[in-house]
């Protein structure tokens, strides 16, 4: 057996683009939106090797039918100013699609998205500033394939602050850490693995900042993107099963609670 | 300074408490209820070091009403055949009480309670048989206080089997494994910390065998509860807030998303 | 930019080779060594993705020269009745290679190497019986690339026992758990990233059981060399350096812990 | 079964002792050493919760005798300019009492002693400068034994600054991240589980700025110095033993690596 050939990601760039609709340095910062811009860093990164569209909250079904979902392996998340907006059935559906094997990258104000939240099961609050602090962004674990070709440190100009207590589960693996010009820290690049997927949470990036055109910022991007493709052949949830005594690979189904004494071998 | 006075660990143990009114065999193994068993163990363990009071399912509130779980340190909870029944305004106040501080302790079939879901984040699920193997729970992490003073292994004559892959976030800390007769092994017992709040999941006790008067797993939750104590001295929601440069201590309310540009320094 | 070519992985075979020299039913169960079964069982897998060698204790140098290594992209360990004849110098040399981004894949006995627990900084002792036990090997992190194609369970008829409480830093990832037939579980499948190296350990096999021709455990041995590959593109120590306020990227050579006053700005 | 009464924790605080003799403006800000102070610490905040005593290089086997660790609940270690000076006799002991059950904190500059790289098994080193930078130190694990009462953010005016990467095994727990005027970050309080032993390292303090003396840094080492005891009843060295079938707790000694064969059932 030789290595599997890899066909490209199949990548779906969601962003909630409304700050791009009513706030013209916004507007003017991102012409094709902040999800245009991802999705462009990402094209520049991996070339051939990924397939990239975008998708955003006024579309139909915010543009995350179930078909979209099947043949997406990584979602990109940004969205900021209506995470109330983004309906409950959605999220379920993305929901159920990341525990069962799509690949999830939250952006910056992501943090606070439902879908994010439901699989964190935190508040995923944090301490912010909007005053133009320079952000450094550190890599703690160098041998991480989503650390592959960032300096060290990654330097941002200008960004929003985001600092600690940040409340979310302790990450699965801890890749970046960020400070900013006023003294605070944030674990800016966090792994977690929920269910059948993986998912990475990054920091930087902002509405009212250039962020998403920095060189360094769409390589992590980039980078995160490759490593959030499930290895897993299919896409399936996680199901409870019953499995008799010796019989490793067949299992039953669950008929409730009550029905597991009745079930139970005498 | 001296070290804290210990004052006693105000207990509140749940039980769903249906099987022991439905089944007849679980009546008779439990006749003061599990939660009664469970609350028993507690009070051999701890004695004065605790105040332990028992809630169930078909009490107003199910026994948690804002004022129980406010005077609550630590929440034990066993469900399974009747998570659908308890209401959402009560999961979302006990998910409150945890990221606030109060500790919470999930046994065995809580895996699918709603509280338990809602802060994994996943599915929770496994693989199941219930037909008389064995148990043994094995330490992994020998110096973590809630294993102190636990055989290794610690035996249970028989239990329901659950086996891998039991889908939950990787625990923070892995202190018990549990294998069974059949061949199957289980994660199963796992600390996690959510907001200001520690979590432990334990697995051992089921509503068919009389696993909760076992010296040793009363043993292991009698440690869970003072472990689950939080060190903070008063119960808080992380919450979000802005800080000015320079002002490390003083926390400014959120405005909305919008307002972020409007509140931004030129 | 596209994704990186895939270039070959090189694979040093490392083999302490003496019980198949010394015992006859050894020789009989791996006519070319433990670790000609090993290297067979990667270039099985991984076919032109792979360029395999092996090296011996008895070669001079053990057959780990600082060329060999520095040619090394992953080293795979076997050892067991003659850890103490592996020279310092040697294991110095390796230490420095895994520390500056080699890839290291440790198998079964080689938990007692002087490498691994110079790696690991414990005992890594454990409790053992060779007494022709089914093992099974569960997958907890299924997610995980070294766990891709591998069965879940996978079933080894006969192998030797190693039990808990292995005596490991708690590994940085979780991949497999192995049950035996006696009752016994083991953390089977760690991974742990030490310096610029990612390290794999994994359980079975055993000189007495033909276990390095079952197809599984070559697959996972094949998957983890892939996985311990650097991503980094340089081999380099990690290495103390002094960095001038605002030059982030320029550091300056240590002058030796009493020169630190002398060398402060005032 | 009660609580068990909490009996005095044994410190020994141990020093290396050349700045404060070498440099008179050490000894200017720590006349009785920094050892003394760091002592005086936990005196301050233990009382009669501690017994306190003191080692240094200088004296006969460093201070550390079998007979001193022996009686020792917890070691703190502060070295920089002569780690080589530490006889490996003694770092072979100190070793085996901290997987032994020895609870051991390492303070900055003793990141590079010979026993804290023992047990990490990687190199340790950071990047450095000496330069008045003020360190903020975040906390980021709010449940933490160890963040119990201290600032978030603690404020260190002047201190030295270690920055990432800071080469170590990913921690147990993160508890407190640091970070410099300079804009550089550290993983500052970080927990090891190493065989039967509890480790934390945290780094503020050194031998040119009054950091010993601050009253935050002082809570955070006397809640090591609580959280570091161990809760197993003895001490002992994890030991690989054999165990036959169904008999899990009587376990034979080990007879060499070719006597396994020998050793085997039929």
């Amino acid at each position: 057996m030789t290595q599997p050939a890899a066909s490209p990601v199949r990548v779906t760039v969601w962003g909630e683009n409304r700050h791009e609709q009513v706030e013209p340095h916004v507007a003017a910062l991102y012409p094709r939106g902040m999800h245009g811009a991802v999705a462009e860093g990402i094209v520049d990164n991996l070339g051939d090797g990924a397939l990239v569209r975008t998708a955003t909250l006024d579309d139909p079904e915010h543009g995350l039918s179930e078909e979209v979902l099947a043949s997406t392996d990584v979602l990109t998340w940004w969205g900021h100013a209506a995470h109330g907006e983004v309906s409950d059935e959605v999220v379920e559906r993305v929901h159920r699609h990341v525990l069962s094997g799509m690949g999830l990258v939250v952006l910056h104000s992501g943090h606070w998205s439902k879908i994010f939240t439901k699989l964190m099961g935190t508040s995923c609050t944090l301490r912010w500033r909007s005053a133009h602090d320079r952000e450094l962004v550190w890599t703690v674990d160098p041998t991480h394939p989503i650390a592959r070709g960032v300096p060290h440190p990654m330097i941002i100009e200008e960004d929003e602050m985001y600092g600690e207590f940040f409340d979310i589960p302790a990450p699965d693996e801890l890749v970046f850490l960020s400070t900013f010009s006023g003294g605070e820290v944030f674990r800016s690049g966090c792994t977690f693995r929920r269910g059948h997927g993986k998912i990475f949470y990054f920091r930087p990036g902002d509405q009212d900042y250039p962020v998403y055109h920095h060189e360094g910022v769409r390589r992590v991007i980039s980078n995160a993107v490759q490593w959030a493709v499930t290895d897993r052949p299919e896409r399936a949830l996680p199901t409870l099963l019953r499995y008799e005594t010796e019989d490793f690979f067949t299992g039953h189904g669950y008929g409730g609670a009550m029905a597991d004494a009745a079930g139970e071998p005498a």
